[in-house]
């Protein structure tokens, strides 16, 4: 169940009441951060997730080194903090600009110097996610605000601020995810299975053409990259209510790294995955066997570009690619040379797309 | 009130059937499709709009310059057609890959040749577009499906195939758009004016902080450039419920760019301004002197770029930034070589952004 407004605010406080309590027993204030360091990035194969390690860093606020970073951290919590009592949604550029102001100061020579207390927001944003693996927050549930890219449509009912939404009964329309999906209450879900589409238009087409009333199941697309509100929504659909959950992109190395989001988590966020990855997400298309399997000829295929041929020696060799049917496809790709979009389908019908998809969910079609 | 299906269909098979009448009376076939070139692209100084002039091309089916093309737009046709009779709803790829194939012929001297219907997309959107603006039907009325990028919350009720959605009811959350807005019947809307978005972020922070409910608005986003949907929305609450529209962008001349599209059209769909742009749009901010007048002082502005520059003196040319308060805003834009982000106002607070929007809306300090 997810944290209440209240809860959150608890949470960051204490954390920085710690420090505090540091300072009121003269010790030195030390922040204690798990460390995202690309080393401290590991793929459990057991969990199937890109998870952080257990190498944590100090951050002391006497260390000359670390000083600078101690404060960032300190004036982030405040801003934070500041926003949920203040009842306001920032989004994380607002903080930048919030927090952003120059420090003077003279010395005991009378020299006077100014340090801003960040120069970009790449600085700002590294304290936020400090705080969010220190914490075990989210930045959503913090209630900071971000692009939503996440639309669903199908049988589920969800309530928002204690108002009901039913995702059958928005026509050609869509409901666009809030911000923090940790913050919807699922009411009832009533499908099959999760379908994730990685293109919008896709995506509108099967709701337009009733693809989730024949099958009952729930669309989602995020438009590409999945968003992190996406990502968590698909969990929450996987975990707490057990749905299989399929997706469908397009068979080129970009697509299938967009499926691999979804299901093992992204190098950069790998600190979130264990709440933001589906682990028994499948993949039911469009793959490189599909060009032969379901006969798309030379014209609709279009030659992959060096850089795809590039990404996918890459995608070969990340652990989460390594089981034999993975393996199989992407050596299928290189050996190609060759990649096909979702639309090429159409060659063979405008309503072929939904028996490829019929005929892979219910065959089992799927790798993973 | 807009075109139901069938009505559209047969729109449509007219505009075929003239085709077929010119054949049975013997007649050579000829299409007469309205130029969409930009000589034929004009600027109308009282509807305030980029509109298609009166040129006309005829397109001879016996003209050997011309038969590809008149052969493209007839298959277009076709699948379009068929598209409806069949109830599906094809993106435009979708129907570049179903008409896309090779004919073959024999001359009389037994030689072989081959011709691909299209050779990419641009061949068949361009037909598409011939087709939209000879018959006067929008692409979305003809059941094409596109990404959507659309959202909508506030006092608005819509009905889309049937069910009613009140975007005051959703929380959080909010209305993708369907990717036909002519379909949506607007059952009630109690709106003061609507408030136009350039950022996803903003809209989403806006609607959690209830600006919308204090102001009695809508609030309508679109990610940046809008697409053909969220300005047919946008030009309908103009037009049939005389809604003041006002439109929020970054002080840069990409977002005062995305502001003219919303108000005067774009110069590639000029050809659709008509139906999708709203003369009566108004700029609220971010402008260049609200750097001045709002205090935004040097560490929160940003440096223009050079393409910054290139781009203002281009915008500076176009007959729709010719009045007094915009040429002056340009003008100081070029000056100062300075842009600044709708969050840099979060300097002031994060509550800040309420402040400034009430005060621009409610003292009319926009620009137009």
């Amino acid at each position: 169940m997810a944290r209440s407004r209240q809860e959150v605010l608890r949470i960051l406080e204490e954390w920085g009441k710690r420090v505090l309590d540091q300072i009121e027993q003269g010790q030195e204030p030390v922040l204690e951060i798990p460390s995202r360091t690309l080393s401290n990035t590991i793929w459990d194969p057991v969990r199937r997730l890109l998870v952080l390690g257990p190498d944590k860093m100090k951050r002391r606020f006497l260390d000359l080194k670390e000083s600078r970073k101690f404060m960032q951290t300190m004036l982030m919590l405040k801003l934070i903090v500041e926003a949920i009592r203040e009842n306001v949604y920032p989004t994380i550029r607002d903080l930048y600009y919030n927090g952003k102001h120059t420090i003077m100061y003279v010395d005991p020579k009378g020299r006077t110097f100014k340090e801003n207390t960040w120069d970009d927001q790449q600085e700002s944003n590294a304290v936020i996610e400090d705080i969010e693996v220190a914490t075990g927050l989210l930045r959503e549930e913090m209630g900071l605000s971000a692009d939503v890219k996440g639309k669903v449509v199908g049988p589920i009912i969800v309530k928002s601020r204690g108002f009901e939404i039913d995702a059958t009964r928005l026509g050609d329309a869509a409901l666009s995810l809030p911000p923090n999906p940790d913050e919807l209450e699922i009411v009832k879900v009533e499908a099959e299975y999760v379908l994730v589409v990685e293109k919008d238009a896709i995506f509108q087409r099967l709701n337009r053409e009733g693809y989730w009333k024949q099958e009952n199941c729930i669309l989602v697309t995020a438009k590409g990259m999945p968003d992190r509100a996406t990502r968590r929504f698909v969990r929450r659909l996987s975990e707490e209510y057990k749905l299989p959950v399929y997706v469908l992109t397009d068979a080129d190395p970009y697509g299938w790294y967009i499926y691999s989001v979804y299901r093992s988590g992204s190098i950069k966020l790998s600190y979130e995955s264990d709440r933001l990855a589906t682990p028994d997400a499948k993949f039911i298309g469009v793959t490189a066997s599909d060009i032969i399997d379901y006969k798309i000829s030379d014209e609709y295929v279009i030659a992959a570009t060096d850089r795809d041929i590039k990404r996918a020696q890459e995608l070969i060799r990340y652990p989460w690619f390594q089981s034999d049917a993975w393996r199989k496809e992407i050596q299928l790709f290189l050996k190609m040379k060759k990649k096909v979009e979702i639309e090429a389908l159409s060659t063979h019908g405008l309503k072929f797309l939904h028996d490829y998809l019929k005929d892979k969910i219910h065959n089992k079609k799927w790798i993973e």
